[in-house]
């Protein structure tokens, strides 16, 4: 390093959160954001005119994360937040180099270490599209974090569509998920803990919770990446918002608002309108 | 015009036929092609680094088929049909314009044209994504057609992911295809016709087809786009590959041949390997 003195670090930090993913299922990770720290500004982006990621090369990916990322880093957020499996399997490291001093969060291992914590027979499940399956983000997560648990990876591409649809808690969504987990419950050395790996899953969390034998953990990564920024928080790696500081979440995305705004009103569980939504070029 | 004299007819021509969609779900077309015109060569082109076209804004699948197209007519094919009914909807007159001369067919009129030819009640039911619906392309070729047909629109963005994931004929699909069509069937003076105006849902045909009423028509937009294409042949606007001709199939993607083979093998009804796709960059 050429400085000669670092910046002293900020006691407090009006910037926003910056939050990402492919579209609109990070808005769970959001909606967790809000309620884990409801002091804090968030700025999220939707890249909606790319999405999905799950079906795209890791290569397509990494370089969509980070216009994504550079985009929100040069509209001022002071903490970046992967909201989106796919792009934080494949490009968290490349994020985190790319901006240095910025703390990245990604989805995928927080959620890891929470499906680590509540497991008991060394079993976790973990439902991802297909594209975070294929990467093997959980399946080498969980193995860095605890060589003696196997994993059961399993690939719900439907769980996304219906979720969109808004038919996350149905009766199609039940056959859904009987047909995807079907062959593995009620074996008696099935995995006690279930990993929701996309972001779009915590709203299908009410039908696999009937679905599934008592005793099984339903570990939703939404909720545990919003812990984990909390936990930056604490510990003073990441200044929070002033105690007057006026606080506001903004939408970015870079296609169809009215779509964004109608879907992503139930993945944030509240009304959404597309002149909410500012349309951005990220490419 | 200030060309002095136009090129003469040919009567035989081994050019490919090039055929593109957002992703796989145009195989259905190809394959109904392939059918048709067992003597013909094609150039299939699926952009898969975009897909879905159907939540994207009407200006960006225009720009998207607009390069596809150009991708098509550089490598030397003799007519272009829009496999997609998204971009058929959105950008049939811009290629007709850009490519003078140039025999294109899009999936939605050849459908539409069927639909009216079997109601007997002028009430046809229009299945599609999302973004077809919203776009307005088969009510408005309907219209067009003939003015005293009701036309009720659904859009079934669940099927695509359900044929996608090969669950076309399941009791998933089953399920679903209640949710969309229940408020819908019995009625007496319920549509008489089914057009299914998703290359994706040839495949829900089966499922379909034991939920409606008998009497019922289900109209296929792969299968008329084909017969379009083949009367193009007959009336000599087209001319077909000579009696000797060699035929071939190539298949071009823009991103992951890995599942475009595998999703794709399923809409084509044949085997087709990852070796087999061609990686290009139309953008």
């Amino acid at each position: 390093m050429s400085r000669s003195a670092e910046p002293a670090p900020r006691l407090v930090d009006d910037r926003p959160i910056g939050v990402f993913d492919s579209g609109v299922g990070g808005l769970t990770v959001l909606r967790a954001l809000e309620s884990a720290l409801p002091g804090e500004s968030f700025l999220y982006l939707g890249d909606t005119a790319r999405l999905p990621y799950g079906t795209k090369s890791p290569a397509s990916v990494v370089r969509y994360a980070t216009q994504c990322a550079r985009l929100l880093v040069r509209s001022g957020v002071k903490a970046l937040v992967i909201a989106c499996n796919t792009a934080a399997s494949a490009a968290l490291p490349e994020l985190v180099a790319a901006h240095p001093g910025m703390p990245v969060v990604g989805v995928v291992e927080p959620g890891a270490r929470a499906a680590l914590a509540a497991t008991r027979n060394r079993r976790v499940l973990v439902l991802a599209t297909e594209g975070t399956i294929r990467a093997g983000a959980y399946q080498s997560a969980l193995a860095r974090l605890a060589a003696d648990v196997a994993v059961t990876p399993i690939g719900c591409s439907v769980f996304v569509a219906l979720a969109e649809e808004g038919w996350g808690d149905s009766d199609v969504a039940e056959h859904a998920a009987r047909r995807y987990l079907g062959a593995i419950y009620p074996h008696p050395s099935a995995p006690d803990t279930v990993l929701l790996g996309c972001t779009h899953f915590p709203v299908l969390a009410p039908t696999l919770a009937r679905l599934l034998p008592a005793g099984v953990a339903l570990v939703d990564s939404a909720a545990t990446t919003a812990a984990a920024v909390a936990e930056l928080v604490a510990a003073g790696d990441l200044a929070p918002a002033g105690a007057g500081a006026e606080r506001a979440t903004r939408f970015l995305a870079t296609d169809g608002p009215e779509r964004f705004a109608r879907v992503g009103s139930q993945f944030l569980a509240r009304p959404l309108g597309a002149a909410d939504i500012e349309i951005v070029d990220v490419a």
